[in-house]
């Protein structure tokens, strides 16, 4: 991953400010004849858009997404696919304060130390806002990789608040305003997050991904491995401070004989008795389900008072007006599905491309 | 990060098989006239080298490193650094039994399911003997961060039992066989590991590195994120399962106020109050220490008897023979230690290519 | 290169089609604090526009770039420049009849064989109008070299009519509909010109490139060549088939001491005698100018019918209507200097990367 | 490409220069399971081979190179192939005169002024020492494309003097010194060369390759074409300074019709009349016969004495010692035909991953 691209082969290039007139992506690299219209990419960021609940910023954006390239009559050319969405509810004045200071906690600080100038409104390019693109880059990826790839995530912790996993039901996820696979829980945090939003503050969570149906084989060791690959993709979420696969630092605590997966031979094919490892050994895909976890700290910027510098070298502090998510994690569930989705789709191909006869279930290649 | 390949500018590549006559790398993008010899390599090799302690493995490398390329008179020239190391201790013999089998928890079966076919004497190309090109190339990299950037890894879990981070004394890191900077933990684990070896099994631990003195302003937003190359650096080494920067998954359980560093100024420059962040924000440096943890699973490779398959779709038992370390974690530390050198050596050369002129401390770039 | 981008650190990727409703692109890496508005876009944008005389194509486009992203108050900011412009004077119609033939010597087969589909309107993606975008990025790249470094192009050769080089006058450029230096010539041209396109054919032509004040060191040998790199850039624009550098295929009739371009001191500095290597030496620029030419062949799309084959296998004929270029070669100009722009401007930051303390002129390094 | 590797999927990596303990290579992404032995490559090094006529150095290198990785009982893996050849005839003192002054025409100033350092043994890193790990690279390439793609190159032209294409003979391409497919202008070139050689000079050359059966679709618009990275491939060769595809410059002078190749159809496939294109349109091969050529200067290493710098910033005059190629175009003909084998292994991965279906007859590919 290279400044504003991701990926090799399916590739995904970013582009545009949470205040300025568009945001938009470049999806190159995907194959030809796939299905694919607006109408394909707008739910995924309709799941993602501010505004639906009291739990998420109240920006108010339509997030209409359009594809300006790379399609002729519903399929895809191969062409690079140009999307935008038009910015329609900016209001930079909200801003003002923070034009000249830096919130604690915030990228604030570092663009400028590193670029010596920052679109200071709304956060500019390091605003959340950019991952509606990943958003939309991962309903293309969710086309390359076909219906027989299922992904899917959860929040499965908010606060130290974690769900009950025996209470597991995938299809709660959206019955509540948290993606939350648990109904108990979310009635629970329902309240903790109302409590916290009143006190002007804010709060981290767990999401977790869990992708079915991944071909065997995926990845490319040793510095390309799947996982890798799939940290870095959630690592460069906003406010992502954690990524774990199978079971993560978990895994720290085990005995070898605890964390082996074993095996079985069941009408030829290669059966797993448990999941440690997330789907994942030695940075190649299994054939079991993929499975990821990334923390999602408090958003930095909150209505409660904290000391910090300005750009003059005084110092000062800030409280931040604006309209702002409570629980950034919420809104990070299906960005992190998009970033699960665009990895396994660059890893589809770049297995295509060295192994094109590689195996498409998880039985013995040969015998 | 692509292959066998990782970094843009600093990039390193890395080839050989665990039993074959070497293993080698590349390093490409090199700054010239840094002084650099064999001598300048062989101590971070020597760190991680087998067979030092009764915890790591027991076979006998010397892991003496060649410079073959790149360098004229003790400096180097610009031009890639070519690396070998001769394999001498190679007993393909302790692998005979899975050669047809595979390991549970192992990658012995996704390389036959990705290639249909793999070099088993070993773990050819999955063994961590690769790991110790990561090592040397690492040793490179802190040249060219040069004597201002000091990088330090110490082990802070072994199964469940954590160190005391009060007792935390980096001058310890060297006097036990853990890299532990809790000396009392360290005797503890001492015990602990001799049990677990003697039971046939293997254990799970966590890392941290710590790297001080990085320049602010390193990191490429959005998907060159230095937290995000970081977690990629860490995530392909081998076993790994878990990356965090900073509090990691701990910061989903802060509120805003919490999780903010706060600042103020002294002496003109910044200054930061904690360092939740673990020096990155936004994927950008700050200049505060950058802090990053990862967990290690326990080698698969046991002497207990697992459930298997063998290549030929048939049920075994797999018990490893063959020279294993019970605690792979411990020699985690060096190679940990040597990406995180590679990703900030990268990231320096990112960082001047596009700002050339960028503070080298945290102060406000203008007043 | 790769794909739709190009360029390792100002990279540049562009996206739209002939007849979709925009074409774009995206720069990353471009540095910060750079002074950018349309206005030092536009004006390139401008000499490249077609229907400003009758020896290009009549389509009439108004070309307004807008920027998108990645400027503040007239300054860049690091953060990736979005351009757009729209699409104003698609007339599909015209080429109905190219839907299910190919025209022979185009693009249309092959993307055909490729892709098994392609966007017919207006040649698509392989439609020159793809250049609108490399120019404008080489205007940003021009703002990244600053103004020591001057890159020109001129039009040398017309068919088998090159311009008498004695009469060479940068000042005729502008004046003529060819970007030709020679005014005698660019007379004969026209009336050749006027004759070939009333015969409804094309014709091809040779331009020459000449980048003065380009800082010794440019170039990342052995396979980042600054001439390597060139050589794609040009062979990448369409309808190139042949590229050298400095006396390029002439100097395979030279002897070794006719090559040479010998050297003195004057005042400290390297002076060079001649430019036999066209500025470049190992794939490393002298400081002396960087001198390219590039052959495009005659447009495929011409009046005179010729046999060719349609998507379901009849043979048929193709004469092709719409509105084309009798000689692409003359708006492959301003393509030429964008192009090299941006192959400079790349090397310029991956210079600054490893060697930031490289000379700026062409004087020895040390004494 | 990139500094020292070259291809994206098909992935070669070099190191190692002219005087020091060896050279080598990496070759990454090699799909597994291809017959590969030393045997199957050492036979195209031995073609480039130095010392095998009065026509090239004198240097006698056994250049007999190793396997080191990434192949198991003579079948490649899909990892990482380290290759290795030892440098056993060096003569430094040859060259102690070029350690403090520069040939003109040579690498020799202008890797002094970008690393401000240089190997000056032999030219180091700039020796075409380094060609020979292109060969070995080259080698494996054409196991990847299979026995189906044929890629023969021949020298057309010593000098002013060019081959006479009507008694062009495969056949005699390796019955004389010169890859020369013309055994009349052969024996000419013979008394020519041999007077160049005893006046102390040396001649430019130019060499045509030509790769039949390449399957049609492969090329990666628009920054990856296949023209475009086949020109970057060849440019990168020392000495280059001009590459063409197909009639190249000479395509300057037709007409649109003249350039045009005319199909028909043929047994339900497309057959082509003519093949000025080189078998590449838009950047995508067609199914013809890809047709490159390459200029190469006079060596810059010559016995006649030429006016210089040194690094002290004195006047001197260079008339270099030591053995060299008085036509390096002849060692170009076996290095231009592993360039281009490398970048059609590259884009036949590349097509393989996002056109998997792609025909692979130049046929229509639906009806």
């Amino acid at each position: 991953m290279s400044h504003n691209s991701f990926g090799h082969l399916f590739r995904v290039t970013t582009w545009g400010e949470s205040h300025g007139p568009a945001i938009g992506c470049v999806v190159d690299g995907c194959p030809p004849r796939l299905a694919l219209t607006e109408a394909d990419i707008q739910p995924f960021l309709d799941r993602r858009r501010p505004g639906q609940s009291s739990f998420t910023t109240q920006r108010q954006e339509a997030d209409q997404v359009r594809i300006l390239s790379g399609t002729l009559d519903g399929l895809t050319t191969g062409t690079p696919i140009g999307l935008m969405i038009e910015n329609t509810d900016q209001r930079s004045r909200d801003y003002g304060d923070i034009a000249e200071r830096f919130r604690p906690g915030h990228a604030d600080l570092t663009y400028e130390l590193k670029y010596g100038i920052r679109d200071w409104r709304g956060g500019g390019r390091s605003s959340a806002r950019e991952t509606a693109m990943r958003v939309a880059a991962g309903a293309v990826a969710r086309r390359v990789l076909g219906d027989t790839v299922r992904i899917r995530g959860a929040m499965v912790q908010m606060g130290s608040h974690a769900i009950d996993r025996a209470a597991w039901d995938w299809n709660e996820i959206d019955r509540n305003a948290f993606f939350c696979p648990d109904p108990a829980t979310a009635a629970a945090w329902e309240a903790e997050l109302l409590d916290i939003r009143k006190s002007g503050s804010s709060i981290g969570a767990v999401i977790e991904l869990v992708a079915e149906g991944v071909p065997p084989g995926l990845g490319a060791p040793i510095y390309g491995k799947l996982d890798a690959d799939i940290a870095a993709a959630l690592m460069s979420i906003n406010a992502v401070k954690g990524v774990e696969i199978g079971d993560g630092f978990a895994a720290a605590t085990l005995r070898g004989e605890g964390n082996a997966d074993e095996m079985h031979m069941r009408d030829g094919l290669v059966q797993f008795e448990t999941n440690h490892a997330g789907g994942i050994l030695g940075g190649i895909s299994t054939g079991q389900a993929v499975v990821a976890r990334f923390a999602v700290k408090p958003t930095s910027s909150i209505l409660q008072s904290r000391r910090s510098v300005d750009r003059h070298g005084h110092d000062v502090n800030v409280a931040t007006r604006g309209r702002h998510d409570p629980c950034v994690g919420i809104r990070a569930v299906p960005v992190g599905e998009a970033m699960l989705a665009c990895v396994l789709a660059d890893h589809l191909l770049r297995q295509r491309a060295q192994n094109p006869d590689a195996p498409s279930l998880p039985r013995l290649p040969r015998n």
